[in-house]
């Protein structure tokens, strides 16, 4: 499947996603500024700089891409929809700048480059994650974010809820609870029942919210929005099945970050519930299950369809 | 001043500040019960659990205090307001967890307890900051909090304003560097301007949004929001100074924490840059300021009147 057939959306994609990476880049980095607003004191510049460090030059930008592309198919112009996917990407940021931290996952190497704390220092990484995560909601809120007042409340509700308790941060918490870091010290065997639930939170709640927040903007019907919420689910979960395949697979070279790590810290995975050959097919399954919920869209959602292929196979 | 006078607002504050501790408290314990919404997974209970800890059974609630009884101000009644209070305090709560762990201000002891990471460890109270933080802008979006969407999407704003960079996570970062962590490892003299700048950012900005959060409810005039800004901020700097006061002169059972570890880690405090004395007057001078601030509003503000002398004159 990786070639492309003419009109299946392939095409599109690597123009697009590379398009709104581009757009994404500069619109953080205008946000991330040292711009003073009136009645504001100066900024500091060490966590402004820490906050770059974490938000900017890195990723592919799937999440504001799904945002993007969902709003568009919608009818709505992507540049209208930028923000709101600056915004989940900045949730997205947060995350990965607290979960490297020594007290979580101890991670020394992102994206090719030092870690927010390798760089700075553990506090000041701390800090420019809850500031990643504070300037999200900040900028869906905003007017500048064109529009309603109502919608603008939707959008901020639905990345709160996608990223809280229910969802990113309870799952890395139920993931820190498989290794073992809270109890007897020794990891837990978690069911593949387990790890597909543990899996949805940590991983598909933002990437399915990525895809709600574009439904959201794009005014989507009740029939529509439930679509792209399968959509969105099946798409997360393949994305984060891939990525599991790839922690066996592939080099630290081609993600930029250590490999096989997921083994030695018994983290529970698909891979090892289910075996290398079960969790390929599971991930295949997804992703067609992510590409049949858009049955009731024409050759304007190709562009989506042909994500949802690539969030499974995918080499980094 | 500490002897009340029959209708300056005094014989009213203490029952109103206790009451709606109480309500904070009640809505606060139903916002953290392991409920689960439609289509979501259940939430991790160790988590769920130190948020709990985090944000239950502690403190004067002042924040939220501020936001309902400015509200009341404007005509709003009480109960439409707490949900909007209860959000500041949960970002409140987040900062003190936060700034309590190891790599930040390493406190033992909060309220009279452990804090979040000597009851539970170093990850989960990291989790269960961010968690609080996410969920005080899930509490302002939801339409639960009973106002219009443009309404709802200013109050995020507003907090997400004050706690963020130019905010209190920027204050923070600017107190750390003021220890001398980040530079040659001595700690920096700072001006009282710079001190004064500091505290404005560090807990100036989100006791003033407290009260702008208020404002924004009742729908308040430019006007009237002008002047309660004003009363906001020298509160809020009234507020710090006396602190800084109690740090050097009230013992560590009134506080329910340590004490005199400001001048120990070499923080900027008005009592270091000025003198006991000077950061007295200071003090005074600020919490006037704040109640001249509302002359325009009759004797109906006068338990926010109160509230200003009570910053300044508190003993814990």
């Amino acid at each position: 499947m990786s070639s492309a057939q003419p009109g299946d959306g392939n095409d599109d994609l690597a123009s697009r996603l590379a398009q709104t990476a581009a757009e994404i880049e500069a619109l953080l980095d205008g946000l991330l500024k040292d711009t003073v607003r009136e009645g504001e004191i100066a900024r500091p510049a060490r966590l402004l700089a820490a906050m770059r460090h974490g938000a900017l030059g890195g990723g592919k930008r799937l999440r504001p891409f799904l945002t993007v592309e969902t709003a568009r198919l919608l009818g709505v112009a992507p540049a209208q929809a930028l923000r709101a996917g600056a915004a989940v990407e900045l949730v997205h940021c947060y995350s990965l700048v607290h979960d490297d931290l020594p007290a979580m996952d101890d991670d020394d190497i992102r994206r090719g480059r030092p870690t927010v704390h390798k760089a700075y220092d553990e506090a000041t990484a701390m800090l420019a994650g809850d500031t990643l995560l504070t300037l999200a909601f900040e900028v869906l809120a905003d007017p500048d974010t064109h529009a309603s007042g109502d919608i603008r409340a939707a959008l901020v509700l639905a990345l709160a809820r996608a990223s809280g308790l229910g969802g990113m941060a309870g799952g890395q918490m139920l993931d820190l609870a498989a290794e073992g870091r809270f109890g007897a010290g020794a990891a837990a065997t978690l069911s593949d029942v387990e790890i597909r639930r543990l899996q949805a939170m940590k991983t598909g709640a933002l990437l399915a919210a990525s895809v709600d927040i574009g439904a959201v903007l794009g005014g989507a019907s009740a029939e529509q929005r439930a679509a792209l919420g399968i959509y969105g689910r099946a798409l997360g979960a393949a994305f984060q099945v891939a990525d599991d395949i790839l922690d066996v697979e592939a080099s630290p070279e081609q993600l930029g970050k250590a490999t096989a790590k997921d083994q030695g810290k018994g983290k529970g995975t698909l891979v090892q519930a289910l075996g290398l050959d079960a969790a390929k097919r599971e991930r295949d399954g997804l992703s067609a299950a992510a590409v049949a919920a858009l049955a009731g869209f024409g050759a304007e959602a190709d562009v989506l369809r042909a994500a949802a292929r690539f969030a499974a196979e995918r080499a980094s």
